[in-house]
């Protein structure tokens, strides 16, 4: 038996020697003392015939207070914000705070012609894009066309300054705009009283950009974490779909349009009158330029050196439409047009703000979702472009500049902005290299305010909801869903549940299921932790593998070995205590049956079991006790440092044994099995 | 390098041979395309020099249907319900199912009158300290005395037939009691309008019975176990020193008394008026009472032969001062006496219900709260005595059973009724075998009912308070807040804030606190799993460990090996991937210092981590693009079976290359290993 183990010391011994006087000479040379403690039941003399096993550690006793710093920092300074500051002199230490706040201080220094030709180009680009979504976002969000412009205005040149993405493209995005539409909608009819609606939506604004900043102060930006990818992705698959469905009212030319966005009511809507409701002029302009945008978009596909053709080809739509509405009057034939777009720069809107009564509160709710929403939109896009360009961004940061953005932007009659998908992709592609291409994008918004609004006036409504549509189909992303199906089903499941809950419900309620689903599977993950049985894997002597993703491993003959794959804690204590006691008379059945020898130990290998709890402990100690009266041994392997201190704090160590405790499951059969000859 | 492996298998092999032999001799045995798959990159020739290196197991592939059924059915069916029903005939499949139903039925069979001797006594002593708690119980939740008895005499009977707990003792309880009068008395106030108090009592406890079945129906059972037991300790803790401040009333003959339950309101009502209010011969009854109640606990905790002592010392408490009040006639002086028990059984209540109205909805909402707390309290006391005497207890039928005793005790005018702790406790060490103590207890309590309730009239109020007192103290438990303290610190702060919650605030507020403080506590362990660098343990060839734990392992120079202690889901990826380059950037910065070679490989150890997601696999897809950034090799040793199967799924496995994924961090150091001599 002893061989076993021994012989991973082969190698630094003479080979020609026979193996148990090696065995000796390895006892030697740890003493005795260490045998006795590590070598079984006290019954047993430490005879030189046993194997060496190996101390488990006990990790050194910590400081209260350090162990308590420990947490907090890996909690919420997980990503060491300090460690530029170590070992810095007290001025370089402001110097490198500011930059830290306003990081165009560091990456400005190195600004060049170079990087503005790049950034120039993608300014441009991104401009010619933002000016007609803002128009039509401002619209989903029911706010007058200029609105969707202010927020291009001000909200990018903020995070310019602020900012540490260098590829995301800053201003209104269309979820939010659907979501805030949504939720203000609830509360105040936008066409009943447009000023306190409008005014609610500064509100919104406001404490969504003070729940940004707060969650980048508190550090809490791993809050963003809890809505998972699979979530996210059914949400905004169905946002797109209850958009595109809101841009038929446009498109058909309908008058008489739900309210709801549910696609039962929208289909009631599109079809109930379509003789007197559709309208074939605006039917023609709209669905035409839709073919156009939907094949500029599928052309920037095949080839990417062609970006910029569904880059610019939302605006050329809206010149060339609004020239053939001017040309042939069509507005007089029933088109329904853009009319007014009011001239100038953003008004400051500060005492719009509701800062009392009993819109605060409802301002407050809503601002804090819309707020969420917009961070998870804007920290996504900025992680993924953070990657494709490797380098680091700073989620809390990267939330008070997002904040920061909102409440300037609230108090100059901006509503909630974010980073867009489909402007920071075009921004990337058009080789930006800093947030110089947003003030760029900031300076034209500017100049379309002071000069060009005007000549927006004929502009069909009908080409806003064709590029609305062309935009928002990007964000329906089968290739995850087919990939989520592929990976996880319960991620699928929440997926879907999110896509079928914004399409048949309201975004809200599919908001709701996409974060309860997300929540329910943390739970899951918590209460019902994994268990298996371990087999030896064949031609080693020494790995001991899941049986089930190996099945040629063999079980131990009257020794059970089970693994638990979590923490363990009061949520899944229990559960752990009899699930192994099931396994155990699952295994004893079995066992009966064939008439093989009854188990007499069970090993449990803890080295997925990182840390443990009250709770934990006595669920251990029932063990112990329930595997006692059966005549069964309990052994642990490889607990990790928490546990052992725990288990030693709490004296369970002693009740178990210490001597039941293991380096590895190798080392623990190697213990049991010769005592099981014996039997 | 080769040897360290090879030598696993040495003990298979003539030890009189060279290594090298035999190393070649086990290469041939396993085949050269075994060795290709896994030798590490195509360019190294899969060479005889090289060790040998089990495949990682990628698991047979599973049936959707099946996967998720097995889902379902360790979420819901843990416990393996259908077990005894397997292979049974139709007609012993339902005497199985009525037995399940009413366990009964089963042990039933076997009750001998050697059982009954012990259930008989037992019966009589837990009777006897149940009359005078109930009346004072009944006071706690501001009803009359006679409902308090009502509830033990209907649900132990009906709890005696379906419950399968052989010592837990039913009844009105303390912390409920004090709960439920504390969150009706909020919606109605029992002065001033009984009646419909009384009426909103009942519908609580209909609902608290309708949550308790549907929780045991729905198998939703683990939903309690998201209370901490650390919480429980501190909520009980508190709750009990609550009820006994609110028993200064009583026992000091205060007669304006606050209503709140804080300890700031209730000290200043005691302190305010000591003069005028304080009432000498009632705190001269109650006082020296309590001092003998107390007594008579020490004396039965110091031998467990005489746990008898304090069992009826309540009982005759209440006789001898009801005696002495009498004799004295002392009410006429002032002391407050019970007056008048209404005698005569439970009268129906079903009509006193609320089904509809305002109160429908509060009486469900109290209902809710007061049915978990009461689960929570017959769950824990249940499991406690079955693994004293080392019998199973299903959670789920448990609560079947207590919630068909809540509903029924709603009908009968009883209020919401549990386990009592000290109750039980008493009832296991006088020897109770089965659930007919119960059955006595409640023909003793319809015995008092219908002939000795007048006989209660001079009771003293103090005596009750002095029983109430030296039952709760019971219920602060600080042995175990000191475990706590010494095993972990996060559930202490837990424990401590549920208790300063109900102590200074109220007892929904602890409660609160403790579900949130439990709550957090699920969430940081799912966001912030730990993650430890591991070094090889000295002596050994293939045992990596946490470097923390075993200061003695040593790093391998020129690898980085990290283990991740958690399953990685969308909830933790991000933190996981970020963990891992600070982890990277820490160790490099170290190696500059020293001047040491730089990392080139990074294995990720994965035992521990049993499933991952699609926000995972991201992760694990951008850390692998970061680390090739910097030349650095990414290296996964032992994922676990779902892990692998998502892993080929996403096609993340080719990215990150098969060749990389290794069963054990040894094998994956030996195939770095050499390639590292080269460079």
């Amino acid at each position: 038996m002893l061989r076993r183990h021994t012989d991973n010391w082969v190698s630094s011994f003479d080979c020609q020697q026979p193996l148990i006087t090696m065995s000796r000479r390895i006892t030697d040379d740890i003493g005795s003392n260490e045998m006795d403690t590590n070598s079984g039941t006290s019954s047993s003399r430490p005879s030189e015939s046993l194997p060496y096993v190996h101390k488990v550690g006990v990790p050194p006793k910590q400081n209260l207070l350090k162990e308590i710093s420990a947490t907090v920092k890996e909690t919420f300074f997980a990503d060491d914000p300090w460690r530029p500051f170590k070992d810095q002199s007290g001025s370089r230490k402001l110097v490198l705070g500011l930059q830290t706040l306003f990081p165009i201080l560091e990456w400005g220094r190195d600004y060049n012609l170079g990087k503005f030709k790049g950034d120039l180009i993608a300014g441009l680009t991104i401009a010619s894009l933002c000016i007609p979504q803002d128009i039509g976002y401002s619209q989903l969000a029911n706010l007058k066309p200029q609105y969707g412009l202010y927020s291009s205005f001000v909200p990018p040149l903020i995070y310019a300054f602020m900012g540490s993405s260098r590829d995301i493209a800053i201003g209104p995005v269309a979820v939010v705009s659907l979501l805030l539409g949504s939720m203000l909608k609830d509360e105040i009819d936008p066409t009943k009283d447009p000023a306190n609606y409008l005014r609610l939506a500064f509100t919104a604004t406001f404490f969504a950009g003070i729940t940004q900043v707060t969650l980048g102060f508190l550090r809490l930006g791993f809050l963003i974490d809890f809505l998972s990818h699979a979530a996210i992705v059914g949400f905004m698959g169905g946002a797109a779909i209850t958009i595109a469905l809101q841009q038929l009212k446009g498109l058909l030319g309908i008058k008489h349009f739900t309210k709801n966005t549910d696609i039962v009511s929208v289909m009631r809507s599109v079809w109930s009158n379509v003789h007197d409701e559709w309208h074939w002029q605006t039917i023609l302009i709209g669905v035409s330029f839709l073919v156009l945008l939907l094949v500029a978009k599928q052309i920037g596909k095949k080839n990417r050196k062609w970006f910029w053709v569904p880059a610019i080809a939302p605006l050329v739509s809206v010149i060339l439409s609004t020239l053939i509405v001017y040309a042939t009057r069509a507005d007089k034939h029933g088109v329904s047009i853009v009319k007014n777009i009011k001239k100038g720069i953003n008004t400051p809107s500060v005492k719009e703000i509701f800062f009392s009564g009993d819109y605060l509160g409802k301002g407050f709710k809503i601002g804090i979702v819309a707020g969420m929403i917009a961070l998870t939109e804007a920290i996504a896009i900025g992680r993924t472009f953070a990657a494709m360009k490797d380098y680091q961004l700073d989620g809390n940061k990267e939330m008070v500049a997002l904040g920061t953005m909102n409440i300037v932007g609230s108090m100059t009659s901006c509503y909630v902005t974010t980073g867009s998908f489909s402007r920071s992709a075009v921004n990337y592609m058009s080789g930006c290299n800093t947030a110089v291409s947003n003030i760029i994008m900031s300076i034209v918004v500017l100049l379309t305010l002071l000069f060009i609004t005007p000549l927006f006036k004929y502009t069909p409504n009908a080409i806003l909801a064709s590029i609305i549509i062309s935009a928002v189909v990007g964000l329906i992303d089968i290739e995850a869903v087919i990939l989520i199906w592929k990976i996880d089903k319960f991620d699928f499941v929440a997926c879907i549940g999110a896509f079928f809950g914004v399409v048949f419900a309201s975004v809200e309620i599919g908001l709701l299921i996409a974060v309860s689903i997300s929540f329910a599977k943390i739970l899951l993950q918590v209460t019902r932790p994994r268990t298996c049985i371990l087999g030896k894997v064949p031609r080693t002597s020494t790995v001991y593998r899941n049986i089930q993703q190996y099945p040629e491993a063999t079980k131990v003959p009257g020794v059970l070995i089970i693994r638990i794959d979590s923490a363990v804690y009061f949520s899944n204590s229990n559960y752990i205590k009899e699930r192994i006691l099931r396994w155990l008379a699952d295994e004893e059945e079995q066992l009966r049956e064939h008439n093989q020898p009854r188990i007499q130990y069970l090993i449990v290998e803890m080295s997925p079991v990182t840390d443990i709890d009250t709770s934990g402990i006595h669920a251990f100690e029932e063990l112990h006790r329930s595997l006692q009266k059966r005549d069964i041994q309990l052994i642990l392997a490889n607990p990790g440092p928490l546990v052992v201190d725990k288990l030693h704090a709490s004296k369970a160590a002693q009740l178990i044994g210490e001597d039941k405790i293991f380096l590895t499951v190798a080392d623990a059969v190697l213990t049991c099995a010769p005592k099981l000859e014996e039997a």
